[in-house]
């Protein structure tokens, strides 16, 4: 993850337009002395598009220290005015769909249509030690090396909500810069898509041709969340296969009742490897953001995803509030007990629970 | 609604083994001078079986009153120790799907078996003027009537979570009662299936044949979390289709991952009207919960759904305690507007309104 962080700064030495250079991080170093810029420095770096500027925006906004929360949070509100432009596009599929691969063709595909792309991820699982589903930056090779793109991994493990929150700025910040499509990539397998649904225009789903035992891995409703659902490795001898299980998600789809954007999600093959069917895909996403910009459902969508964040981080912040709390704590596990061994109901522990909460 | 709590005291005459009986409820007099008896006459006759204590309790349970709710409570933990063996059947199915009907013929094959059936439902939306789903009794003619079947209507109008609650208390006080098989019923169009379906064992999804049109009411989710999936009216003219639209759903269901239970959802279909395949139904019901114990899914799944509603009711809780601080509503609405309008992100409005809430 270091290593693409470093790549990104050394690109934006690349696209840097006359503006001062902030310091190349040695990664091996445990602390490095970096001049700290402004806000208005910070913002003004960010809004002529320099990488290393937002890439230094982006770690500031992760950092656990106060000080630089608070410069971040200030940042981002310079940069609200500019953000909101882009196409914002959730991806996910099991580990071994191929995700990585189809990010480098999708997105090389919109790169030359001429437009600035940038991929973010969430993972909460993701160490920084242990590197995070976008580390293995060889199967992005393309993007990896191109101007027009800033590829970030997933924060650093922490709190589902906690790493949504981060990511979800970070779309503001790289809108700000001019980003007009954004990815942001998740591994179907946990609670992390609700959480990438909830913060992007159009949902893909990359699937795997196969009768069944390829799909184990995708949690159960994802399907229904999808906007598109593409079926990867259409190539070669699998071509039937892929045919077969497009037909299959056809199928499904119909039993499914209709989305309320009115729009109904489409089943496309492709190969990402083989770059076959990638133009069908984007135009897609395309068709699927003229449609909804039309009939209205765009907006309402992005005003609904900004509800639900304002009230998800009161709740989290609730939560943690209670469950944090030292004569909570004390007693917590014993109630948990008694409620799983059926000596109590759920709802008399919860009374006991909130009047030791609230009556101190 | 209230003609069937009526009939309910009728019906508790009849069974009734000598206790004394508490006086006859009239419907049509605004307030009734009842004689309230302590907790320990309740529970007597609760675990007598006597439908009219029974009655009685789920109406305390389901009072505004401090002093009703305080009694309730206390009832419920006596009633703890010999809760917990019934079969719990949550029942789904959107309008006109034949919910009523289904339930109706289901529930007397069991009652033939020589169970003790309670129906019960959840459905935040009804209120007790305008009826609920329980409330067209010509629907279950056979049961309404039966002495061996308690039905209790829907808790009147309020939040999910105020009405889940009941629910799942009355189930408490139902199987203290004796009853060995409880039906949660509900409506397939809102919130309220993912609060029936964490407080029952099995899930079934009564669905009509068709190509799509009557599907359109069933929420999006809702047939991944059933158990089975029951196709009705296949009967006459209609079986060819009934077939077909279960071959559809056997075909959905295959590309949905296995569920944690080890248990493959199956499709039947029957005619709820006519009386065919209701044994099969009540078969497939029992081969599951057979499954589940043996396999031990059974009682994780019910551990699991007390340190849910344990939980769930902390958080609503926080929530309630929240969103009536007078602080917080006195700035909420402009908040929202200002993070609609994206004038600030949520994330900031809400450390605004966190802030206004703990620093008083």
């Amino acid at each position: 993850m270091e290593h693409i962080e470093d790549s990104n700064e050394y690109k934006g030495l690349n696209v840097n337009k006359g503006i001062e250079q902030p310091p190349i991080v040695n990664p091996y170093l445990k602390t490095v002395r970096k001049k700290q810029y402004t806000v208005e420095e910070y913002a003004e770096g960010i809004l002529r598009g320099n990488i290393t500027f937002l890439s230094q925006a982006v770690t500031l906004l992760e950092s656990t220290q106060p000080h630089h929360q608070q410069l971040a949070q200030e940042l981002i509100e310079k940069c609200i005015p500019y953000s909101g432009k882009s196409v914002r596009i959730g991806i996910t599929g099991v580990p071994g769909a191929g995700k990585s691969t189809s990010i480098d063709t999708l997105g090389m595909h919109i790169i030359r249509e001429g437009h600035k792309l940038a991929v973010l991820a969430i993972d909460p699982s993701s160490e920084r030690s242990k590197g995070s589903i976008l580390g293995d930056k060889t199967r992005m090779e393309a993007l990896a090396v191109h101007p027009d793109v800033f590829i970030r991994p997933s924060p650093s493990a922490g709190s589902l909500g906690g790493v949504a929150r981060k990511t979800r700025e970070t779309v503001i910040l790289c809108e700000a810069a001019g980003y007009d499509t954004i990815f942001v990539e998740t591994v179907g397998v946990g609670q992390s898509e609700t959480a990438v649904h909830s913060m992007v225009d159009f949902f893909l789903l990359i699937q795997l041709a196969g009768t069944g035992d390829e799909l184990q891995g995708i949690k159960r409703g994802i399907m229904e969340m999808a906007d598109g659902i593409v079926v990867n490795k259409a190539d070669g001898n699998n071509i039937d296969k892929a045919k077969l299980a497009q037909q299959q998600y056809i199928n499904a789809l119909h039993l499914f009742p209709p989305a309320e954007s009115g729009w109904k999600p489409e089943v496309l093959t492709y190969s990402g490897y083989y770059n076959i069917g990638i133009p069908e895909i984007w135009d897609m996403i395309r068709r699927y953001i003229d449609f909804t910009k039309e009939n209205g459902y765009f907006e309402k969508k992005r005003a609904r995803q900004s509800f639900y964040w304002l009230h998800e981080t009161i709740l989290e912040e609730l939560k943690n509030h209670f469950y944090q709390d030292p004569d909570v704590r004390t007693i917590l596990k014993e109630k948990e007990r008694q409620v799983i061994d059926s000596e109590v109901t759920p709802f008399i522990a919860a009374k006991e629970l909130l009047d030791t909460y609230f009556n101190q």
